[in-house]
């Protein structure tokens, strides 16, 4: 088995405004840059050239006045991946599509008719919608639940794979020579009958080169936790320690051999930003920069998104943490119950918590490029980490990344320095899924079909 | 005003098989066309050079084993024109989307998404799904009957227009100089309540190159002519004659007026197929061919379609024409109605009804090209069409066609011999629509910002 090498994405937000810091005001960055298919296509080939195994779009469908400015006007992230998908080669393409919206079968062929563009290299950000205003673009008077949103969620992967499963390999011959375009036999139905969707089936795809597009995840809570054990291949996360980072990784690692699956199939990727300069000193000078380029008052709103984006300024800031009931019960209820718990604890303003807040959104990524490099390659070493998922918040940022602190690891073996492969999930070292129908047939499934 | 001219489409199905009489077996064609983002990309570059206002891509969501072979397995039209997007720079990107099986807010998002990286080409085509077995891919027992497919399908064109004005022109100043990114007062929620759909809003997108993406629609029914009256700029037919083809354009300029719009806002455009040859016999013997390739089994299982995929299989052949019931009331119950009274009118076995159906399958754009350049010229200067939507049988048609009709059409000054503009409403010469928040605003409107 070949060494355990250090996974690589790039989450790319078209760089938009205080949400970010305020980059958009950098001349170097578009303005426009969240609805420029050409920033888009120079980041990732930009990541390909470094080597990066994925870029990363996020996604929200709610909107307000008050959202933060790259919120504000964007491209659909698939949409935009299948653009990218035909300007890049090697590349993972990696789109958040909610389950709360959409319907399987939709989901299950735009991600697989990705895959067969990029020829092998679609994964699927699986996400609830976590802005509970979301409902009301949906024709629903109220966001589902938590133990709804998630099982939903479980069954939705659940039949977009078994859609994905509808022909098996071989199940198109096309012989000229023969005559013979398809294979009847290699068609199947799917006959799913359950709790939130029935979907008959089969999808009008054939068998895709990576077999199924890969699964990443991102949900914290226990319900959101579960379902990463359950279906995700690579969890994305947020870490602010190795401690917490570890105790996160092994726990989920955990989850998932309680389910039956093999640990290495399910892959932790924090998403950090990254700040470098040619000191440590210079470094931290630059993050406090950053940060402070974020006003208070924005702050404030913001706090109010995991709230379902309640109004805290209408709150008296030198008062208590003011208790806002269960708002945010639907919305981004771990976050919520996180910032209700810390301003308990430790008896918190209202002020308080904002600032707290604003402190700890600083990385533990910043530095020389040596301190960076070495910080990465503890944590990967640690089991902290198997990858990290890379948020760009300057200009210059991501250039000191791969000139300056990519070749530091790729010296120490610690990252890669050439693609092993052209699909996403050869790249990333995860097994390809063996097609459900055509293990049935086999009286012993062969190794290389095994999941 | 500029004198009218000849628009042009041409139709981008992955070429593949006996409902396509057998084209797959061309060698050079690729067998897996359809599923071969090259061929797509190589075929729209294609009709870019020819100036072609658009290209089209069909869909489905709904097969069995017995579909035809280019439907079995296919790419997801809005996935697919967004790759080609990012080739070609002029030409017109129409995707079919079914308001039946798709959110409002999703449809919006996607297309307005495929307008902006395609600075300004994108098109819908509107369809109410005709394959009565798609509902059971979207956890529905039934496909919604006529009057709910139609009402669902305005409804749905009408929230995804509204979304498409969130943001008046000039709502992201961006200026990097003054720091102002946002005018607050320019984005606007839309909060429809209607019979099918409550839609909040607004889009998280900006105003797009177009305004708003061109609006196409095809459906043949009472209820579809209208939904084209109210909404289509641009009516998808099948034409067989000039008498019908006058008939259809007259019917439908008509009742587009009648609902107070100007009949020059709507342009049809019926699907033909071309056969050209040095000489009218060539090609006569050569459509033979081409009809010959498919066989009466295959013309016997397809009849089945538009009676949601009814087995008439089972019939005996010389009998009179089976009495079907209600089959098809959900799927494509025009033509599925059409048949009927075929039958009916002409005492019709059920052999003759299969045969009459493959003779009227018979182009009448076939011939040398003169013939065929003469045909089209007549036809657009009497008023049956005011462009065409091309499908290419023959690997050597679609060449044929651009080098062998278009100069005389050019020549006689029916086509344009360039782009007139970078947007496909541009080329079309449609009207941009104002936004109506702006209109709103403005004491009187402008007469370039008037619908
Ligand atoms: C790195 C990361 C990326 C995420 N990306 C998205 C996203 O693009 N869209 C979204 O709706 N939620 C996103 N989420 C949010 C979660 O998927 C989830 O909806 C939210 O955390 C609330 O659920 P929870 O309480 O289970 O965490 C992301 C979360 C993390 C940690
Ligand atoms: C040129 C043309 C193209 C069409 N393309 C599609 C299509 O891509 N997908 C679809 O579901 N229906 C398509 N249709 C079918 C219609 O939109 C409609 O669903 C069908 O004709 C049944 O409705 P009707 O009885 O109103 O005609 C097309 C029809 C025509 C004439």
């Amino acid at each position: 088995m070949s060494r355990r090498t250090l996974k690589l994405g790039e989450v790319l937000l078209g760089v938009g405004g205080p949400g970010q810091h305020n980059t958009w005001l950098d001349p170097r960055i578009p303005a426009n840059a969240s609805v420029d298919v050409n920033w888009y296509l120079a980041r990732a080939r930009e990541a390909e050239a470094a080597k990066f195994d994925l870029v990363f779009i996020v996604d929200s469908q709610f909107i307000t006045a008050d959202s933060p400015n790259h919120y504000l006007s964007r491209l659909e992230p698939l949409t935009l991946l299948s653009a990218i998908a035909v300007h890049t080669s090697h590349i993972g393409l990696v789109g958040t599509l909610t389950t709360s919206y959409n319907e399987p079968f939709n989901v299950a062929r735009r991600l697989y008719s990705l895959d067969h563009i990029s020829g092998g290299r679609a994964g699927w950000n699986v996400v609830t919608s976590g802005d509970a205003g979301t409902a009301g673009n949906y024709s629903r008077d109220e966001h589902f639940d938590y133990p709804t949103r998630y099982g939903r969620a479980l069954e939705h992967v659940e039949v977009v794979r078994g859609l994905w499963d509808s022909y098996e390999a071989g199940a198109f011959p096309r012989d000229k020579e023969s005559g013979v375009f398809f294979d009847p036999d290699k068609q199947h139905a799917l006959g799913h009958r359950g709790e939130y969707f029935s979907v008959v089936g089969p999808l009008n795809l054939e068998r895709s080169p990576q077999g199924q597009p890969v699964i990443f995840q991102a949900g914290n809570s226990e319900e959101g936790r579960d379902l990463g054990a359950s279906v995700g291949e690579v969890i994305f996360t947020h870490a602010t320690s190795l401690a917490e980072a570890k105790a996160f990784r092994t726990e989920l690692r955990e989850r998932a051999a309680a389910k039956g699956r093999a640990p290495e199939g399910l892959l932790t990727l924090p998403g950090i930003g990254v700040v470098i300069a040619d000191t440590d000193e210079e470094a931290r000078a630059k993050e406090d920069a950053l940060l402070g380029a974020k006003s208070f008052d924005r702050a404030l709103r913001e706090l109010g998104r995991p709230f379902g984006w309640h109004d805290f300024t209408r709150y008296d800031l030198d008062a208590p943490f003011p208790d806002v009931g269960d708002a945010g019960a639907r919305s981004f209820r771990t976050q919520a119950d996180a910032i209700k718990k810390l301003a308990r604890d430790n008896a918190f303003t209202l002020r308080q918590v904002v600032e707290h807040l604003r402190e700890s959104a600083r990385s533990p990524f910043v530095g020389s490029p040596e301190t960076v490099a070495g910080t990465i390659e503890h944590w990967f070493e640690e089991g902290g980490l198997d990858g990290l998922n890379i948020s760009v918040n300057a200009a210059e940022e991501f250039a000191l990344f791969t000139g300056r602190v990519l070749p530091i690891l790729r010296a120490r073996g610690v990252v890669r320095s050439d693609y092993e492969s052209t699909t996403l999930r050869g790249n990333l070292g995860l097994p390809v899924p063996g097609n459900r129908h055509t293990a049935a047939r086999a009286i012993a499934p062969s190794p290389a079909l095994a999941p």
